[in-house]
């Protein structure tokens, strides 16, 4: 490991497993070769001698307000952390906490890439039967956006499926209510005008494929779905709340009588990689697009697994110079 | 059988499997004593002798445009079968094809409710382990909205929950992006004010609940679901499409191996139940609310199965006076 190597800054305090599962997520990195900063209580954080430590007095919590919370708690453990991205002590953040609250702070504390209007979040959503999985985005930062917005939420979005992903040229829907080009709210009429520009898919090497459903967001054909932050956030809720019913209830049925756990058992084997990919911990944590360096947040729920997932993206993201290919990317 | 009943008009030509399919479903119905009207093109009709038929030459495709389908083709299935029940000659109409024409052809012949702004599409969404579907709606009829509107939407699925499935006193969640009030879009920041009044509630003697996600589509605490008929049709499909695709995924896994073959065969009488559940055949069709008459569009899948629910919902609904109640409910 490089000694002068900045870490990964990593909000303790977030999500529902906090703080140990989040320091166990830490050490996994640690023990890869990443380095990584903990943020967090001074209770949370003692007794850890491997990973250096900055200490945050306060937390946000899952369901306060963002705006105000960031405004608030200025020494909380998110603050903090976006703090150290801006100071050049870290070169990235890593939350599981509240969403909103790590776009607030980081949006604040780092500030967004010049020329982005509004920072997106990027969420990726599982292709079953294909490792790659496909970005969402706006899943949820900006509850109501303007056409231009959502051509600047493609543009973000396919370098970052280059940048993370390989996608050489990736394939850019935009989620509508039928697949011709007059379907659809006035926004999506509009944006889809917009999309079928060819000068914003030149400069990001994307290509616009037309409308797209809520049927197509697992669809393998396309890489990228823009929409606005309001319809992309019921159709990530829509997504998981359907598949975390079926799998629950495919569990259910799965120990309902002896014969059907004994076929569940022979079964286990073809239906693991399936179970994986539906798994949060293992789809990886979603991006905030157009701030000023790489913020992650890990979903609520997230495990050492999924935490030391994002902080392998977020550092790989910085090493590999993503924010300045957004730069570049981006129209002043 | 009633001889002076009238019949459900079926549009024997709407859907992926009609004529055939459409035929054999309206056939059950008449063998379970509901009088169905068969309208269709000349050379689908031939040789049915036991179920009345009214002719047209036309057919309204899939993927026309429902507006402008509805007004060239006044010779359609589906303009013919909105005919009869305007003129009284049958009580209802059914049809597994284009949902958007079935709305227009019922908007622009059957006329709308007094005092109905707009028309939604409600349609049931399986709750897994629940025999009641939820209701969603707009799904789609409407891509923009007022917050009135969707007031009335709120009015007119809880008569639904009630007249369709006995719910005494339906309780009515707001789709949002989070579930404090404050969450959302302007739309439902407004709508949720206006759906927080007690006089519409008692009115429709329903219970707004407040808002719900994405992931509560198949809570089995809520039963009606407003939206907007963009954010409705997005979720609609993003459910359908991630369910198609897990099943898919299960299907594949089940024959991966012999062993995978074996348990399947032995979880088979287990899973039945959930794959019923999932099964757009077994949910039921999407009524038009607010058409002054009753108005089932069946999924465009439909076989005889769903053909045959679809009729026996619209008669009942008929013969229960559901239009009737809606007019009650309904402030002019």
């Amino acid at each position: 490991m490089d000694p002068n190597a900045l870490p990964v800054a990593v909000d303790a305090m977030g999500g529902d497993n906090a703080p140990s599962e989040i320091i166990k997520g830490a050490e996994l990195a640690l023990e890869a070769g990443i380095p990584v900063l903990l943020v967090g209580q001074p209770d949370a954080l003692t007794g850890i001698s491997d990973i250096p430590t900055k200490f945050a007095s306060e937390v946000i919590g899952m369901g306060e307000d963002p705006a105000s919370a960031v405004r608030k708690k200025k020494d909380s453990s998110l603050v903090r952390s976006a703090e150290a991205v801006r100071d050049g002590h870290a070169i990235a953040m890593v939350s599981a906490g509240n969403t909103g609250a790590t776009m607030a702070s980081a949006l604040l504390k780092i500030g967004r890439i010049r020329g982005v209007s509004r920072p997106a979040i990027a969420t990726p959503i599982p292709v079953l039967g294909r490792t790659k999985p496909n970005i969402l985005l706006d899943s949820g930062a900006n509850a109501e956006c303007n056409p231009e917005w959502l051509v600047q939420f493609a543009e973000m979005g396919a370098v970052y499926a280059r940048d993370r992903f390989s996608t050489s040229k990736p394939k850019i829907g935009l989620l509508s209510i039928g697949e011709e080009p007059g379907k659809g709210s006035s926004l999506a009429k509009e944006a889809f005008k917009l999309l079928s520009d060819q000068d914003w898919q030149k400069r990001c090497s994307g290509e616009f494929v037309g409308n797209v459903e809520g049927r197509d967001l697992m669809n393998p054909d396309i890489d990228v779905i823009v929409t606005d932050g309001f319809t992309g956030n019921v159709a990530l809720k829509t997504l998981e709340g359907t598949a975390k019913s079926i799998v629950s209830s495919l569990l259910d049925a799965f120990s309902s009588t002896p014969e059907a756990a004994e076929g569940a058992k022979l079964l286990a084997p073809a239906l693991l990689p399936l179970y994986e990919r539906l798994d949060p911990e293992s789809v990886g944590g979603a991006i905030l697009l157009g701030i000023k360096g790489v913020a992650i947040v890990s979903h609520g729920s997230s495990g050492p697994k999924a935490i030391f997932n994002a902080i392998s993206i977020a550092h790989e993201l910085s090493t590999d110079k993503h924010v300045q290919h957004l730069e570049e990317v981006i129209r002043r």
